[in-house]
C-alpha cells in the first residue's frame, strides 16, 4: 500500500493553512488517512524539528549567514521525511505538507539569490533521498498582497527582507511550475472557497489513482 | 595578509582539546594572533552553532536521522566559517580547529555506514564554500582507548554508538590521510610532549611561509 504526498508552496499570506485545513477535512471525510506538516519544523516541541525552526524563525539570529540557514531548512526536512512522511507514505497515508524542497529553492536559492540554485537542489536531493511529492499546489500571490496579509500577525526574520525578496521568491516559484508542469499545479488567488475548489480539481485525479494501485 | 587554518581531528579522547591548548600557548608566546574554535558549535551560549550542538549532543534525540544529524553538524560549520573562520583568515590570524569537515566523513560518512562518503564530501564543499584547511592534525589513537577516557567524562550520545562504529572511524581518517598526505599528517598517542612535539614539527614549517608571504 502506497500513499499521496501533496506539498503546498507559495509565499507568506498565500492561504497555504487555510486550504490544507480544508483539504485535510474534506480528505477525512471520505475517510482517508490524513497527516499535516509545516516545514520548518518537527510534530512536538521540544523535538529536533522544532529547535531547528526556532533558531531559523528567532528575529534576532539575523547574523545566520545563507548557507548555515539552508543547511537547517534541510535538516529539518530530512528529519520530517525519515520520521514521518515515508513512514506514513508507506502506512498509505496521505501526506499534506505547508511547504517542502521547493521552498528552499525558492527562498534560499532565488530569493537570497547568493547560492547557486543548483546546488540547492542538490542538498534537497541528499536531505530527502530524493522523496518527490505526487503533487504540489502552488499558491500564486502578489507578494505585496501575501505581506500585507502576513505582517498584520508579525514579522519574523524572512518576512523583514524586503520587496524584492519577495519578487525575486515568486518568479523563482513560477519557473519551478514551468519546469515540471506535470507535478506543480499554480493556483492563482481568488476567494477561499474558489481557492478549494481549485486545490480540489488537481487532487481528486489523484484519489482515483490511488484506489486503483 | 592571509591567515593559516589548522584544524585537529581524532576519535574521542585523543586529546586533541589538550594539544590545541598546548599549541595555542606556543603560538601566542610568538606573537601570533590565534583563535580557537570546536566543531559542533559557536562561539557564545546561546548563538546558532552553539543551539544546534545543543540538539546534536542531547543523549534524548536518538530518533535523530542520519540525513538529519549530518545536515546539522554542516549547517554549524557553515556559520563557523562564514562568521569567523574566513574572517579570522582575512585578518592573518592563525585559526585553530578542534574538528571540521573531516569530522563529518569519519563520523557520519564512514562511521555511520548510510550515506555514501562521496555525499558527505558534497556536503562539506556547499557548507564550507571550498574552504580547506592548511594542516590537518589527525591525532591517531585505538578507539578502545580514547573511548575509555572519553566516558570517564560522561558519553554523550555518539559516544554510545559502540566499538564498531569507532573502529570505522578511525579506519576512514587514515584512508583521508593516505588520499591527502600533504594536507592530513597522523600523529601517533604518545606522551602529551611527544604528541606537542610531533604537532609542532607540522605546524613550524607553516609559520616561515606565513612570513614570507
Amino acid at each position: 500500500m502506497s500513499g499521496l504526498m501533496i506539498t503546498f508552496e507559495g509565499g507568506d499570506g498565500s492561504g497555504k493553512s487555510t486550504q490544507i485545513a480544508l483539504l485535510a477535512t474534506r480528505l477525512r471525510s471520505l475517510g482517508h488517512d490524513v497527516r499535516t506538516f509545516r516545514e520548518p519544523g518537527g510534530v512536538a516541541p521540544g523535538d529536533p524539528g522544532e529547535r531547528i525552526r526556532e533558531i531559523l524563525l528567532d528575529p534576532v539570529h539575523t547574523e545566520l549567514g545563507v548557507r548555515a540557514e539552508l543547511l537547517l531548512y534541510e535538516a529539518a526536512r530530512a528529519q520530517l521525511v525519515a520520521a514521518h512522511y515515508l513512514p506514513g507514505l508507506a502506512e498509505g497515508a496521505i501526506v499534506l505538507c505547508d511547504r517542502y524542497a521547493d521552498s528552499s529553492v525558492a527562498y534560499q536559492g532565488y530569493g537570497r539569490a547568493v547560492l547557486p540554485v543548483e546546488e540547492v537542489h542538490e542538498l534537497n536531493r541528499i536531505a530527502t533521498g530524493g522523496l518527490t511529492p505526487d503533487l504540489t499546489l502552488l499558491l500564486d500571490v502578489d507578494p505585496a498582497h501575501g505581506l500585507a496579509q502576513a505582517t498584520a500577525e508579525g514579522a519574523d526574520r524572512l518576512e523583514q527582507a524586503g520587496a524584492a525578496f519577495h519578487e525575486r521568491v515568486r518568479a523563482g516559484y513560477l519557473l519551478m511550475a514551468e519546469a515540471e508542469p506535470e507535478r506543480v499545479k499554480v493556483v492563482p488567488r481568488g476567494p477561499v472557497d474558489a481557492v478549494a475548489a481549485a486545490v480540489w480539481s488537481h487532487v481528486e485525479p489523484l484519489l482515483g489513482r490511488m484506489e486503483r494501485e
